[in-house]
């Protein structure tokens, strides 16, 4: 263009494929209940600025990518399945760069007289699991996390010993309720990492670290969950968590002639705290291209 | 009023008071978490018509007496301490009915190195389990619930047989996806119950007739669950059921050279369709009173 | 059933078809954009207790008939187009009763160079309007309603004279922000109304009572509001609302150094006073069947 | 740390304080009405690596800065409130960067008998005013932007021409609907800006652009309303726009005998198109330190 405007970063695709595969093992079924979204980046440069669409992959043509490429390769893990994707599209022409997204929704079994019944079943614990794979030509960069994974230390939490200035009110204290609703997301260095286990360990380990850190801070409570896995899995390069501080206020009860012992908490929406960080490994190189457009991570 | 302009029914409250209730038995604590709202009903007509409000209790007032009450009488269970709430309002002046209800949030303990962590917990489940008690001049009603409880079958549901007019095109299946989101409440005839027990065995009842019924309607299922549960449970007098039939469309791959041998599913979302049905016993009493205001029980 | 576990009352349908209804004037557009619900009640019993569907009209055929009904005969108001449902359905075999709601989303057009462009909106407002139409046999209900209609007023609002007892804490206050999103619903008797004009007389006339009323309650002010729309409107019988009290606390910033005359405020979540109230004229009949399974309407 | 693991990139604040201010000149109120974040960088190691707080500003004190500022300075926009917020921070000690968001929910007055009212407000259109500050040491960075911003076009939208593969089902279309939710971000290169009047000029441009442009591809409608902008306003450098593609479905009449010349559609909710893309001006230096943080800003 002569007015000296031009087209800078652009993706587009599907977002939000609602996609569920039933595994059927002779009468046991299994299932996978996923929430896609595709994004391709490349030589779209002709869409945007004369509407030509010869190069444009239609997003419903990405649609359809999701749920036939579920036929043909089964959806063992979200990480696995998005690999399958990448591997469709990032040889299309025009794409230079792809992007996917999965959340996984979790289901148990309904149990029936103390068995688990073949082929029903019931949605599983409030997190949801998540994975984010990009690739940039030949480079493939793989992400899982979790978010909405609600926890609560009804002791065992400390603030004390921060600065206090003009506008510092807050009493300190050595005994409060710490509470947050974790968000997640650590990058692979493997690329063939069994999905399912590494993210059972993950999840394991950060809820571990949440309840053995005797915590001073939320920041050294964030720090510890991220060393944890770390030093747990060494496939696993950098872990970067955004916490919101769930506050929990003792409730003052002695204008109605009670102690109030720290047992009766008023929890509060909003505003909250928001403590976010990274912990990674010194000697792994750095990968920003790993976490473009990946929702919720500290840039 | 002189223009026929009536004050027709009328209550008012404090709603949605976030309690966390700690009970600390030497190191071992365990959480309530609640949703409480608070109804009066009474003489307050003058509030509306003049603005005297000498008889309007203040919804501030109502808010300290959830948190002042937990204090004083524990949260052993939401219907307890409903009851508790109800027994201090209800004798309150101007005061001639109550409603509450109360969301409670479930936590399990984080299991570290095997075992179960005496103060450190994860938000358990996705469903809700859910309370309400309205109280009349000397009468008290009781109803348990619980809502957003999310399941599935994978096989076992059949929908044929519905009648054809110009409108139909829906296709006969001997073999869908059945997933809905139960909201359930149920009337307890016995004030005296084991309220945490008896919602422990409603659940899995609930769970256990939707997995072990072949469905032909979801019409059936609903009924199979609120019959399981009159059935079981001879201190519960009806149960109301209210489920969307959270539709999963076979994705026709045809155009892709593939089959679909009933594994690929589009989960949608809008429309849905929308069930609600009441399984009583024919020999109790209804008492519409119990059900006024209740979200989500079908009239 | 030999057990005395009977069906109580039931309803079905298809719950929220998204329907956006496009006339063409020429090249001057015009947009109906709603959410429609639909559930018939009837003799629907052997669907439930033996999972015979044989009277049983899929909601997917209902579903079907709102597409399809709208293109027939278009969609002037939201009333007008649930009567057309109604029309359709009262008098399917097996019906015997009929429940109609929707919700209808404003757009407005969007201006260019300062005309109003033929073919291209944005919505406006942040309101909702909603209807409902029932009916039982040869019996019509309508209702018509709006939520999400959220108001302000920054001063012309006390609170005093309310009892203090052992649980009040709450200082009087002469001059507070008032705040609530309205859900107000009301009853026609004129089934030949002209909806729209009828929409926008009640949503100005409640909009001015909330402005015009100096304000001793919220429960004042609500009842100010009905009382107007029934002054206004003869052929309106009944008005429901239910207001939170969204509280807007005065900061206290005496700790800095700092008056704060009504200036600065928080702006609470929760919790949040809830007052709910009818008002009706004296003279005209109830009609507790109008108001079945309406959302937000007190009964 | 000996076992290589390290701390890197992290921030933390309070989130979502709700702020309304209330500007009283004479008996005509004006309101400002806010959610503001805080985030703070800078010498906060030891609180992750050791729970030392010594640097840490509690998020509480972050809180009552918000308000306190709100009292000495006013809110006379979100920029401006924001940019006040900044010259506090960035002169603590250890803090070496600052980031600060806004959202701004617009009010007007309620009109009674033909005038607006003095006090008396209701929530105005249905977007979402937003606004970003950050500083790194001296560098100071504004964006401005909006969500929410709901539009739709009932013609002057085609999509053809797209590639054709094994996956490809979708039909060519020179009349469709295009309908979206604008999330846009610019970034200023004038902080003496007037940025009420800045925003109203952004807003009715991107508007326009939406309005004036036949679409050959929603890419191309976001291209020509971020080209609309920069032209127009000459102290803009840069617009990232974030676009679901609303899809409305032509609904099939043809089962029940009746056309549909594109006058009844079905709005689905997912999946959707995502169509995201940056506008900017080719002399202008890239900022990418502007964008860090930023909701719903492509990278």
């Amino acid at each position: 263009m002569t007015d000296g405007i031009v087209l800078g970063a652009n993706q587009y695709g599907k977002a939000e494929c609602r996609l569920v595969h039933v595994t059927r093992d002779g009468d046991r079924h299994s299932l996978a209940d996923l929430n896609v979204t595709t994004q391709l980046r490349g030589d779209f440069a002709a869409a945007h600025t004369e509407g030509d669409n010869s190069h444009v992959h239609a997003t419903d043509t990405q649609k359809n990518s999701v749920y036939a490429l579920a036929r043909e390769h089964g959806v063992a893990s979200p990480e696995g399945f998005l690999l399958t994707l990448a591997e469709h599209w990032r040889h299309q022409p025009w794409v230079t760069g792809t992007f996917f997204s999965a959340e996984h929704y979790g289901w148990e079994r309904v149990p029936v007289a103390g068995r688990e019944h073949d082929h029903s079943f019931a949605r599983a614990g409030r997190e949801v699991r998540t994975a984010v794979v990009q690739t940039y030509g030949d480079a493939t960069h793989i992400l899982s996390g979790l978010t909405d994974l609600v926890v609560l230390k009804s002791t065992g939490s400390e603030f004390r010993g921060f600065p206090r200035d003009r506008f510092t009110t807050l009493a300190e204290t050595d005994d409060r309720i710490l509470a947050t609703s974790v968000t997640a997301w650590w990058r692979h260095t493997d690329l063939g990492t069994d999905w399912n286990a590494s993210y059972e360990e993950v999840r394991a380990t950060l809820l571990e670290a949440f309840a053995d850190t005797h915590s001073l801070a939320l920041q050294q409570t964030i720090f510890a969950m991220g060393s944890a896995v770390l030093r747990r899995c060494p496939a696993i390069a950098e872990v970067r968590l955004s916490c919101p501080n769930k506050h929990h206020f003792l409730v003052d009860l002695t204008p109605f002639g009670l102690d109030n012992p720290n047992q009766v908490y008023f929890a509060a929406d909003r505003p909250y705290g928001l403590i976010q960080a990274t912990v990674r490994r010194e000697d792994v190189s750095e990968e920003p291209q790993a976490w473009a457009s990946v929702p919720g991570a500290l840039e």
